[in-house]
Order: structure tokens, then sequence, then C-alpha cells
């Protein structure tokens, strides 16, 4: 038996609360290693009465297996091992390694356990999360309704935009097409940043009690929430609470005051007086900027937008009281957060606590490119969003660097990563106003988007669509993948268009597609993905070659939708992906 | 290569913050399988200037190399990756998994990352942890200083204890024996619980801000603290959250007035009337209580220990404004905390921020007995008891199921479970309260007991001797281990209380056994742990056989201490222990 591969943690995505009534317990092992995988379980003051019962695989890696039990029955001060075997030597594992037997009669030294299962301690994620489809919009991009709260000069809407253009989009534009987005059939809303602030992107925010005057106001926020709410669509808002601008008033008062300042704390400084750059210098992104001399902390390499450190009580008074106030006033159903990775744990423990007391059914979603766990142990996150997913998908898909075997081994381990209830909150994208179109990743072929698509939807978490993309809207990176929406109907691409309104309503219209359990698995080309609920199995096949590839649709099973054309139902075409259900 | 040994995690035991300027970040691998381990680092908004440096080997257990690189500069936004190599096959390891090469232009998507390093997330442990040598009082039994406080029948100071002995040990028997405590050497106390309850161990609290009466009052307690500060001696209390006595008022306004109690939600009440047993039939261990009816959740399986749910908003706050109190009124230096692994999560980490806002040098000790990482990431606990190191040191000692190469495993997979940080604030011991004497598991050889007592004040953290371990004092299992103490020194082990002498004073005045790095291994027969500080190291040799065993002194290598006596510098004789100096 490969030892070297077997892992277990107690109180970890190894052995967590799923609920006040179910514990998850995983075991890892070497792939294709075992033959046979118990767990030994028992209340520790009833040891005598502890039960061997075996382990379900539920799901598969380069390496590894992954093993699960789901305690129902009796959780209180639970001891557990696991045991092993490959039909040739058989191990007890326990915390105190492998042995041949157990020791009973010192029991309590020996067993991994879960010690109580404290309500305070679960991962609670909104009950809405497994029937959410959610759609980002770049708020300045999306749609011009207000014509008169264009204080910047425009670009014209049609032109291609540089990194400082303005078009005018806005929240009243979102509520001229929330109808659009109701037959689209999306039912969440996640919002580019709408604080004021001197960007197009609004990344920097200068006051986080008011929106920006271009955008519109906390009416028309209102206006918004309550519209959409009324379509039974949800809205979270992009917090931005790991820098500000350099326009924050706080941050002039430091400038100008230095360490007379009484805001000096709110931020990292290292010197005064407060190094100064020209906005003109800083916005040259054609020559880099000398940083040398940058005497404070900022985001990434951009002085306008100096760290915010919320550490200190009076900033992080002021910017949780904002959060407050925005949730009780407009009714927005949680917040996405951006570079929520590099702000401390203690703010976002606090965050959460403010957030869930105002709406325990508040949505809270970082914004963490790698592994997430460390936040999504239940204090702190709901999901994040799932850039890994979209690592592997841009591998798959269109970098040719991943097989379908390494797609299912990569998605299997992500989804291992953390407790189930998390991944059923991951806002899961192919595409974001951070990265290149995934279309253009694919250059341009429409068959492998309609592929990934298919991905997204199958895989458990939020489906995410990046506005625009439903109707053919790609581009570079940054500032190209910020375009205009085209409101021209007779430029969309109109199938495009019809297929994502159909896997949008299957999604939400399944719940095998919400809550089925997750299998992945492939062949030399093909990748399945399997959810299964109740008896209900709905199958992902993607065929990502360039030949056609033969496949037998399982007893009982039809076809829910196709990215392309099928030719017989034993033949699954190149580059084309099937969904099927089987009852 | 071993791909399957290979682990490492993102902000986890495998990378965390030492202190403000420094990191470490870990890697495992399978034991002696690579011959090159690199870790490659760099910021990320200026990953072209990433670098390759090598990584150290710090610890080995059964089946692993862990190794260690720590980050003292450019702190800031690292990615990383790692470069293995077994001589035949290298590999780059990032959070993409094993590749040959290490894609640059798409870096951000595949290194490991350290984010941010924000202080408020950084473990920290109070400053005088290195330099503390605890001592174990069970108040009940160690001296009765006033003759005038004893309400209860008092069993014979000579008898050997029952489940419900009274002797009248109490603060003022501490306070007059202060000098033998500082004369032995420690310069830490802990107490076990002395807030006012029925029983003699007092692990049922009725008043949370009272001190037992037969233990003395708060100015007792205040001139015991102010006493030990003067002889530099520190003293943590007992804190009993999970459970409180069924003669808690609220517990008893709950068993009164049903439902009807403002109290109710204090306790996990399943129905109503509460289920009430009579105290004889609780309190007579010669029969099983059946628990069948028992209506309310209580600590383990007995009925006069209700489980508090700390959740409850009142509750909590009673709880934790009595910490404050005896924490304000009193200034002790911390808590050891009862059944700590059954309380959630989310009551310890308000509880910290409660007690480090108060002293942030005030200690916090876990009574957790198995891996406790999960409560040791810098917002529950400093350090647990750590009972993982008693099971090894009893089965390496005692039962002979351990040799010197698994006392070496198992010791180094503990040392890496952790911070470092919190492996300096463990609290490290042989025997409690809790458990049978190690003396009496040594079958009374007290040469075993010395290389057990030598190993504990060699190993990282604190020492904790139980209350009279160092005369010879030793028991079985609950109620005998838990004997008064002989104050008649005649009776005295005086050899082995000079031992310990020696032990304390050594521990106290090397600066190695406080803070040097640690390396375990061992051959056959010897195991070796050493220290390293600067330049000195400091060497423990244990020869737990029956034979002379050959050895070597390392060049400018002194004995400082020995367990037994060494007829001459190359041979230890059969259950030996050697410390020495190496300058």
């Amino acid at each position: 038996m490969n030892l070297h591969a077997v892992y277990h943690r107690q109180k970890s995505n190894y052995a967590y609360a799923y609920g006040k009534d179910c514990l998850h317990i995983r075991l890892r092992t070497a792939k294709d290693d075992c033959t046979r995988v118990n767990i030994v379980i028992g209340q520790k003051h009833r040891w005598e009465e502890k039960e061997s019962r075996p382990m379900k695989k539920i799901a598969s890696d380069h390496l590894f297996d992954y093993y699960q039990y789901e305690v129902y029955e009796k959780i209180l001060r639970l001891g557990y091992y696991f045991e092993l075997s490959d039909g040739e030597e058989d191990y007890i594992y326990s915390e105190s390694g492998f042995t041949k037997t157990y020791d009973d009669e010192n029991a309590y030294f020996h067993y991994f356990q879960f010690p109580y299962l404290n309500e305070a301690d679960i991962l609670k994620v909104p009950s809405w999360v497994r029937e959410t489809v959610f759609y980002e919009i770049f708020v300045e991009r999306f749609c011009n309704g207000d014509k008169e709260n264009n204080t910047k000069e425009l670009t014209p809407w049609t032109e291609a935009p540089g990194p400082h253009s303005f078009y005018g989009g806005d929240l009243k534009g979102i509520l001229e097409k929330i109808d659009y987005l109701s037959e689209l059939g999306i039912n969440g809303i996640y919002l580019t940043p709408i604080f004021t602030s001197p960007s197009n992107h609004k990344y920097d925010t200068v006051d986080y009690r008011e929106i920006d005057p271009m955008f519109g106001d906390k009416e028309t926020l209102c206006e918004l929430v309550k519209k959409a709410h009324e379509k039974g669509i949800r809205i979270i808002l992009d917090g931005v609470f790991n820098h500000s601008s350099w326009y924050f008033p706080p941050f002039l008062d430091v400038v100008k005051k230095g360490e007379a300042s009484k805001y000096k704390d709110w931020f990292y400084i290292n010197s005064y007086p407060v190094k100064k750059y020209r906005e003109e210098e800083v916005n040259d992104y054609s020559r880099p900027l000398n940083l040398s001399g940058l005497n404070y902390h900022v985001f990434a390499t951009s002085p306008n937008m100096p760290k915010l450190n919320t550490e200190n009580k009076e900033l992080r008074k002021y910017l949780l009281d904002s959060v407050a106030y925005w949730m009780k006033e407009t009714r927005i159903d949680g917040w996405r957060l951006d570079v929520s990775d590099e702000v401390s744990h203690d703010f976002w423990k606090e965050f959460r606590k403010v957030v869930k007391e105002i709406n325990p059914e508040a949505l809270i979603i970082g914004e963490n490119w790698h592994n997430a766990y460390p936040w999504l142990r239940g204090d702190e996150f709901d999901g994040v969003m799932n850039y890994p997913f979209t690592k592997t998908a841009i591998q798959f898909f269109t970098t040719g660097e991943k097989s379908a075997k390494d797609l299912a081994a990569d998605l299997s381990e992500y989804f291992m990563w953390n407790y189930e209830q998390a991944d059923a909150a991951m806002l899961n994208l192919l595409e974001s106003h951070d990265t290149m179109g995934f279309l253009r990743w694919c250059g341009e072929d429409e068959r492998k988007f309609r592929m990934a698509l298919l991905l997204l939807f199958s895989y458990p978490g939020m489906p995410c669509l990046y506005y625009g993309s439903e109707i053919g809207l790609t581009g570079d990176g940054d500032p190209d993948c910020r375009r205009t929406f085209d409101w021209n109907e007779k430029n969309w691409n109109q199938e495009l268009l019809l297929f994502c309104k159909n896997l949008i309503s299957l999604r939400k219209s399944k719940k095998t597609l919400a809550c089925g359990d997750l299998r992945i698995t492939a062949g030399e080309d093909l990748f399945y993905l399997e959810r299964r609920h109740l008896n209900e199995r709905i199958i992902t096949i993607l065929n990502n070659t360039k030949k056609e590839v033969h496949y037998a649709i399982p007893e009982g099973g039809t076809v829910l939708l196709t990215t392309g054309e099928l030719k017989n139902e034993h033949i699954i075409p190149a580059f084309c992906g099937v969904m099927m259900e089987v009852k």
C-alpha cells in the first residue's frame, strides 16, 4: 500500500460539518491503490459500540482517490479511525499513524476525533446559491441609461476602449435592461464597483457612502434592487476594502498634514512627507513608473490606490458601517470582495459577522485566485471567484495543454479543496473584467466556447456569465475585455444567445444540476461529468478532439442539450458536448 | 520521485508568518527521496526578479522529510513554487501540480502565494513562554494553609483519595509554599479550578465570579499572584466554560421553571421538564448510571455537569465578563481551558480578543488531547496541553511499544503539526490530574522517569511538572493521581528533587534550550535530540535499552546533566540519558 499517499486531518476539509445534522469525513489514498476503505466510528464515551462502515470513493485526481463517509446519526463526540486494505496488506490508520491493530484500551489517545458539532462553526452559505446563475456587469460599459449624468467626455459607444475611456454606462442603464436580463434567465447580478471614484472601473473608491454620480445615486440603486427582486434576480456589490483612491479624503489629509493627520494609521505610510506622483504619469501606461521612492503601501504597483490598514479601529468602523449602511438602505444581496486575499483574515471575520447579522442569506464572495480554503472554513467567505476552474478550462479548451483526463483530475482535485457547501457557493467563471475573453482564448472558435459553457453549467457552484458573452462579445486582456455591450440586436450571435438561454433554463429547472453529487471521469478522448440526485442523473460529455468519437448513451438516457449537431446517437462530433438526463 | 508524498498548502502550517518580518515556508517529501529541494520565490509584481534558493531539511518522521525556507526580506505579495530533484528526475511543484517547466507567462495562475503579511493574523504567543517551566497544582491536595475554611469533612492528609474525598488544600497553602516552589525553580503555576463548586476538583462551577470558600477568596488569590510575581512566577487559572455544575443558579432556574426560564438557552435542553437525578446516584461510581432518559447535553456522561451553550449571547457575556473580571482584579497571567475542543471556535475567537485586549502577554492553553492545529492558527489559543507528547513518551519509556526511531519520528511529526511559535507555547507534560502518574507508568523505575524528564526539558515548549512528581509522588489513574503532597521532607526522594532542580535550572539558564532549533534523530539504540542556537548546541541522548551503548561525545562537548552515573565518557549505561553542550 502506498502509505505516503494516505491523508486525513481532523476538523479540516477532511472532516467538517456539512450541516447541523451531517458530518463529512474524507480520506485520501493513492489512486487505484485500495480495495477496501472503511471508517470505524463511535462515540467517545460509548466506544464499545463503535462500528466499521464502508467509505465511498467520491473523486479521483492524477495521484489520489478521495473517499467520503457521511455521518447522519449520533453526531456527538466522535472518535474514528480507518481500515485500509489493498488486497495484500491491511492497515489501521489513526492519528497515531499506521498500525496493524487498534489499541482499544487507550482508544482516546489514538483516534481522530470530531469533538463536538458546534452550530456556530458550521459554514452556512445562502440557501439560494444552488439555484442561482450569475451575470457580471462592468457597469460603465453595459448601458447608458441616464444621458444627463455624464460629467466626463465620452468615447463613442462602438469604439474599442482604452484604459481611461468613459462610455456613460450606469445603473439606470441596467434598470432599462432588466427585462433583457430576466429573459436571458440569469437570477444573480454581480456589479463591479459603483461608489464614487475617478476611474471607469471604480476599483479606487473616494467615498464609500456615495454612489458615483455618473452611475446614479442611492435611489437609483434602490430602484434597481427592487425591480431586480421583483424579477427574482439578486444583486451583489463589489466591495473594495483592500485599498482606496488617493483622492479618498483621509488619504488627502495624510498627504497634506503628514504625521499630524489623524488618518495616518488608516494607511501604511513608511515615511513623511508622502511621496506625490502626478496623475498623468500614473495614468500613462506606456512607460513604467519609477516606484523607487514610493513610501506607502499600494495595491499592486498603483500609487493612486493606497492600501488601507483595516486593522485601524476607526477605519474598520467606517468601512463596516458603510457595509451595513448599503445592506440596510438598499437590500442588496451580498458582496464580492476585491483583492480579498491581501486583507487580513481578522477583518473578514468581523465583516462576516456584520453582514450575516443583518442578513444571514447575504452572499460573500472573495476574489481569491488560488486555493482559498483558509478563507472558506465558516467564518469568512461563502465562496470565491473560481479562477482555478478558469485556469484548467483555458488549458483544456484553448491552449491544449490539458487532456480530458487532466481536466477531470484538476476539477476533481479543486472540488476536494473545500467543504461541499463552499463548492456550492463558488462563483465559477470562464472570464471576467480581469481576463482575456474566453471566446478570444478559443481563437473565436465558438464550438469550444460552447463546450466550456456546457461545463460551466454542469459543474457544482454558481455559473457566472460575463456581460455580453451570451451574444458573442469578447476581447483581449484589460482594457479590451471591458468593451461596451452592443444593443443593436442585428449584431448579436442569436444562436449563441439561444444556447445560453437554454443552458440557464436547464440549470435552474433541474434539481440535479443544482444539488446533485459530482463524479468526474475521462477516457482518452471524452470527458464525463455526472451529477446525481435521488434517482436522476445528468451526464455531460465533452469531445474536445478533432475527430468524431463513438459513445453509448446510457439506458434511459435522453439528450437535454448539445453544443453542436449530433448526426446520430452513437457518435459525438469533433469539438462537441452533450448533456443528457438518465432516469 | 515519490510524488504522492509531496505536500504543501498555502497559508497553513506549511506557510505562515512567524513574526512580522519572517515567513516560514515548508515542504514535505518522502523520506530520503530528494537530493535537492529549492524554493523559487519572488514578488508577484516583480516576478522577473524571482530567485531559486535551497530549502533546509528540518525534520524527518517515519515516512516524510520536512524542508523549510525562512523568508526575511521583501515579504510582500509573494509567489513561489518548488524545484525538486531525486538525482534522476526533476520536477517543478506548484499549485498546478507537478510539471517539467514553469509557465512564467501565466505565472499568477500557477504559483503558490503568500498574498500579504497582515500583522493582525500572526499567531503572537507571550514573549515569556520560552523561559517558563510550569508546575500544575491540584489545589485541593497541595497544602492546607487555612485550617478555618474547611466546611466539609476532611479525610486525613496521608490517606489515599477516593473520588469524593476532601483534604482542605487551598490558596493560602500554596502561598505558604511559594518559597518551596521558588527554590524548586519553576516559574509558572497552572492551578486546577478555584471557583465555587461542590466537588474537590471544581471542574463543575457554580459561580464564575467567586472563589470557592474552602480555597479562599479574591483577596487570597490577589495575594498569591502578587507574591508569585515577586518571585518571578506566573499563574494561570483553569477556565471551565464547556459546562457548569448543575448547581449553577441558571441551571437550577431551568430545572425549576422549565421552558419559562430565561436561562433555558444557556444550556442544551432537549425536552422539559429537565430530568433529575439524585446526587447520590450520580456520585456512586460503583454502578453505571442509566442515562437513557437524560434530556440535556452534559460533559461526558455526567448529569451534574450540564453543557453550556456558549453561543447564547447573555451567557457569553457573563462568561467573558467573568474572564475580564479575574484578569483585571487579580492580574493572573492567563488561562488553561477545560474540554476546549468541545466548545465552539467562534467562542474561543471572541475569548482570545477579550483576553489579549486586556493583556497581550496573557497565555491561553487549550485542553486538546489531539492534533490542535485548527485551534492554533493565531485567533484562538497560544498552545495546548501536549498529550501527543505524553502518548509517545508513555509508549517509548514505559510500555515498550515504541523504539528510539519511533520516538524520533513521532516527536518530529508532532512538531511539524503547528507553527513554530505554537510549538514554543505548548504545555508539555508527562502526567496530569487526568492520567496515571508517569512514575507508575514506569513501574516505579526511576531511571526511566528521569530520562522522560530529561526529554521533557529538552524538547521545545514549556515543560510542566505535575505537583509532587519532583519528590517521587505518583499514583494510578483518577482519583489516585490526585494524592496529597507529603510535606514531611523525610519522605521525599531527595535525589530526584535535586535532579529536577538541576533540570529546571538548566532549562532557565540555557538560551539554547529556550530558543534553539530542533533536530531529532535516532539509531537502533540511542535517541538524539539537538537544540541549536547561534554557535551553541545542546544535545540530549537517551539510552532506553537494557544494555550499555558506546557513543562519542562530539568535539568540544561537555556533559551538563545525566540521569544516572556515567562510568566513562564513551559508554552510556542502560536506561540512562545525557544532556551535553557543544560550543
